[in-house]
């Protein structure tokens, strides 16, 4: 598989950081809005910044594993919640009317075989995955299916008007995916990966703990989509490949919870040159959220102990990006101000 | 001085906690935000919050004590600021301007008595402190004033429309009063209390901590306000009163940074009861700033790095604000959704 990505041209970061100096403050007293600003410059190339319009996907997909009560909800619940966000009445949904941005679900393989709907997009690679403690979540032919569904998806959006991603995700159990992935792609040790995702019990831990231990005994290919087959699940394979998408049309990915901070790693696997896209929205409070964010040198810009998924961190950093973006197009400059140039002179 | 507060009501705490858990997500998976959404819930005393209309008040001021050049800037820079304010050139006003906040100055006492014109609020005290190192800032009739000015200010604008306080400062050298009113205030050791501001040299951070010890080596009261008549400034006296005002008419009143923190913790000392309607917007990167959350322990919103002031911090958290009023107000419950309820069944 081939990701058409360009590799970000930073010969004119030196430029763009001057200016962000020349701006009405102390050097460097934006802390990381200046650093995001540069981000945005840089994919933007240019000296000022095009408006925004951001799109959030939730991508939800359900979980063979959970027949063994990995979290505190059924598998049901995936598709109770998928209800609720085509109905705008859960967090995500109220987070992104707060802040005009759109929200799409995709369908990347749920339970139930929902109706077509408006702000549903239905990609279903089955009806949940495999348990993977016993045998792969998918077949390679579906994980390679869904990395494509997924490019595929966000490049088509990011054709249609939006250019700013926002990506979330919703499946009942699939922490314990995302904590064999991250263990499996990483040299991370298993206990910094696994957590206690939704709120569930010390044995419910120690259960989860076990078997993906026993998943991860097994041999397996380490390519990225070799593990996406082996570990699941439908709804990671595709934020994989939207990651990618995001990248290939050079617009800013913003990267959610731990979820889809796994899918980032395997996307980056996939083609590095996506590093650069992405900006991380917070650091969640699940156990292996740190750990993956440390993995890809990433500075989320929140840190709430959220650990509710659905893209609610990410649409929480959008005002974030636009504070960015603001202070970089319209801040006076010293010049301007006839401020004087506390910066320059010694 | 007296102040009409009244002690917050927490008795509906644990029928809107309910509320809370009530909605479909996980216990506690909003983090920080089901606290903020608790806190707002509580000033409101209802179970739907009123959409808030915000005021930015930067507080500005000079000092007498940078002729000893504590800051990177000459105290003419805190008028020129002022300009940029007003002119809409500064940080704060990008920021306002991206999250419909409005925005006002107050002229506490800069050296440059300037004209009237919109959105500019004269209070001056002087034209400047006196030089703390040596003498009082100012004197007990100045301090008393200042607090007193911004209680009225801050009722006045609450009584107009507006219902929601951030709060901002502006005024070179000011690091070094509320280094001082911290250390003189408080337990804190002076090291954990004086930093290098807008990015001093190490000659003219030795030279602040020498004149800052200095100060606190002679006799003063200890009461809040004639530590403000010590140690400075005309704004920091001013945002102490603000606060109060703010919290006087049952209002959220938001912290910005290092010096709003300061003037916080003098505001509890005049009357515990304001502590419930602060909300803390951010961990700076300014030494004291960890050491006066700490002391009022606060859990601020946001750690973005940032150490400009002119309430930019407290600008950026109002978007936190408004989502935890929004989940508050219009998520589902686990029984509006037909979602399982996986939070009161065991």
């Amino acid at each position: 598989m081939t990701f058409d990505i360009q590799v970000l041209d930073h010969s004119k970061a030196p430029a763009i950081q001057q200016r962000i100096d020349q701006k009405t403050k102390p050097l460097g007293a934006l802390g990381q809005l200046e650093t995001l600003a540069l981000q945005l410059a840089l994919m933007q190339q240019q000296q000022h910044l095009q408006r925004q319009a951001p799109l959030l996907l939730i991508f939800a997909g359900d979980h063979g594993i959970n027949r063994h009560q990995l979290s505190i909800a059924p598998s049901i619940v995936t598709t109770q919640m998928v209800h609720n966000f085509l109905s705008g009445g859960a967090a995500a949904n109220c987070f992104c009317r707060s802040f005009a941005v759109d929200l799409m679900v995709v369908d990347c393989g749920i339970l139930t075989d929902l109706p077509a709907q408006p702000g549903f997009i239905k990609q279903r690679l089955g009806e949940s995955t495999q348990d993977f403690s016993l045998q792969p979540a998918m077949s390679l032919e579906q994980a390679n299916s869904g990395v494509q569904l997924g490019y595929e998806l966000a490049r088509s959006q990011l054709n249609s008007g939006y250019d700013l991603l926002l990506l979330g995700e919703m499946g009942i159990a699939n922490t314990s995916s995302a904590a064999a992935l991250l263990c499996a792609a990483t040299d991370i040790p298993l206990y910094s990966c696994v957590g206690f995702g939704t709120g569930i019990s010390p044995e419910q831990y120690q259960r989860k703990v076990s078997l993906i231990e026993l998943a991860l005994s097994r041999p397996y290919a380490k390519d990225p989509v070799s593990l996406l087959a082996e570990f699941g699940g439908f709804e990671i394979a595709q934020l994989t490949g939207a990651i990618l998408g995001g990248a290939s049309r050079g617009c800013p990915v913003v990267i959610d919870g731990f979820i889809v901070t796994v899918a980032a790693i395997l996307a980056c696997q996939l083609d590095p040159a996506c590093r650069d896209y992405l900006i991380f929205a917070h650091q969640g409070a699940e156990t292996g959220h740190r750990a993956a964010l440390t993995q890809l040198e990433a500075s989320p810009l929140l840190d709430l102990s959220l650990r509710l998924g659905e893209g609610t961190g990410a649409v929480l950093a959008w005002p974030l990006i636009q504070a960015a973006q603001s202070f970089f197009n319209e801040m006076a400059s010293f010049e301007s101000a006839a401020v004087t140039d506390v910066v320059s002179q010694p």
